[in-house]
């Protein structure tokens, strides 16, 4: 039923559903990137866990009611979802500031924002993925005042959730990236994946970083750290 | 009447107002700065021209119902104008694409937007001014939703005027950038200096850069040119 390679990224390959043009499957690699693409390396396993991770806290969502991509994990490594048209922005929440931030803007490591802080990213290599403001997203992205409003609004929910998943598997959630798509009938949903790749994890009794930053910065064993990630939500998550 | 020295700026000194201390004394200098300071010249009659320039457009913006900081020209190099908290964001305006745009989204140079794009960058040379979005600005600036909503209203109706004056005098504005300000009863008005360092004007005829990229690039005579814009402006813009 996988049909035929329509698009490799950094983190997953995506297919064609044969005898059904409304649907992808996603399949996890094992690559990590870093830095745009400038540090590369390999992880046996890791596209096993972050499928499942995904495919668990997808689940999670849909159960709170976020609409999304998400349909079902096919295996180890695949999922299946609805096909969408990838609206071209990296939609980055904040709930304490590392990072990027904290050395663009002066604000110092670990301030705990009052507000989660929204920061759009235009989704392109080419560019490095600036940071962007409204007025650019409308003139780039095709999205209007509108959607924003709308992507925002969702984003801040599934803040809220996951906050609140992650707090009870020992995990503070410090940001995290969202995609969102837009579906045949025009409705934007969540899309693409939400794992220690696209997270920041903090365990929260110890502080330790549980997520691609320790491949950043090279500061412990990858999978090991994902596997806990993947232990915790199993252990604590019911989605039923 | 010209009190303690308050501030020295790149372009400008500030002064203290003797017995008066809801006003300032804006003195302009012959220093010409780009790139964030990295690039540095000194010209002879640039302060005269751009004092002049910029009391020229704000006495225009003044009898056009635009609140300002403005009071008067007090002789060739000196303005007073109402002391006010600054407020710490560059607000761009861009009508047609050029400069650090261009670069940094991909868009094509000379691209005329259909709307004007507004953009914050974060006053803060130690960051070199970064972009910034709306929620950013609430975080660092010291405004609110509100204000910015006003900000950038104000802006736009700025942005007309400045059109339609600088066309009845043969230049086109491409971009400028504008700075705000609160008086002590908490409103806010525009302030700072609108001048060929703050906007690019090129000749609506032949095209030709009118402005401090003459300075950026090393393409031309700056006190000739700021000096054209002067005498343009005197010729056609009438403020009785
Ligand atoms: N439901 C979906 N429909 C279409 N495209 C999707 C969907 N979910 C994710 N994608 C896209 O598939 C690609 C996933 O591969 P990834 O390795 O993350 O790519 P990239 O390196 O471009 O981020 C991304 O471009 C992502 O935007
Ligand atoms: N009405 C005003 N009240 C207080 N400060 C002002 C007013 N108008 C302008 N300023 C400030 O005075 C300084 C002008 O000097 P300038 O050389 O342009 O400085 P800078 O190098 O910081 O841009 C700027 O910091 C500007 O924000
Ligand atoms: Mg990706
Ligand atoms: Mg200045």
């Amino acid at each position: 039923m996988k049909g035929s390679l329509l698009y490799e990224g950094k983190a997953k390959k995506v297919y064609h559903v044969e005898g059904q043009d409304q649907q992808l499957i996603l399949s996890y690699k094992n690559d990590a990137t870093a830095f745009n693409g400038k540090k590369k390396a390999e992880f046996e396993g890791k596209g096993r866990l972050n499928n499942l991770i995904t495919s668990k806290i997808f689940q999670y969502l849909h159960a709170q009611g976020i609409s999304s991509h998400f349909i079902k994990a096919l295996n180890d490594t695949e999922q299946q979802v609805y096909k969408t048209e990838i609206i071209p922005l990296e939609v980055v929440i904040r709930n304490i500031a590392t990072g990027s931030i904290t050395k663009r803007l002066g604000i110092e490591e670990k301030t705990v924002f009052l507000q989660p802080i929204i920061e759009l990213f235009y989704k392109d290599d080419s560019l490095d993925d600036p940071l962007i403001n409204d007025e650019h997203a409308k003139l780039l992205a095709n999205v209007t005042e509108y959607d924003l409003d709308d992507l925002k609004i969702e984003a801040l929910k599934i803040n809220s959730l996951l906050k609140k998943v992650f707090l009870e598997a020992g995990l503070t959630l410090v940001d995290f990236k969202l995609e969102f798509g837009r579906l045949p009938d025009g409705s934007i949903v969540l899309a693409d994946e939400i794992s220690p790749d696209t997270c920041r994890l903090w365990d929260t009794k110890t502080g330790e970083k549980m997520d691609k930053d320790v491949f950043r910065n090279d500061i412990g064993d990858l999978i090991e750290v994902y596997q806990t990630i993947l232990n915790r939500l199993e252990e604590k998550v019911c989605v039923k």
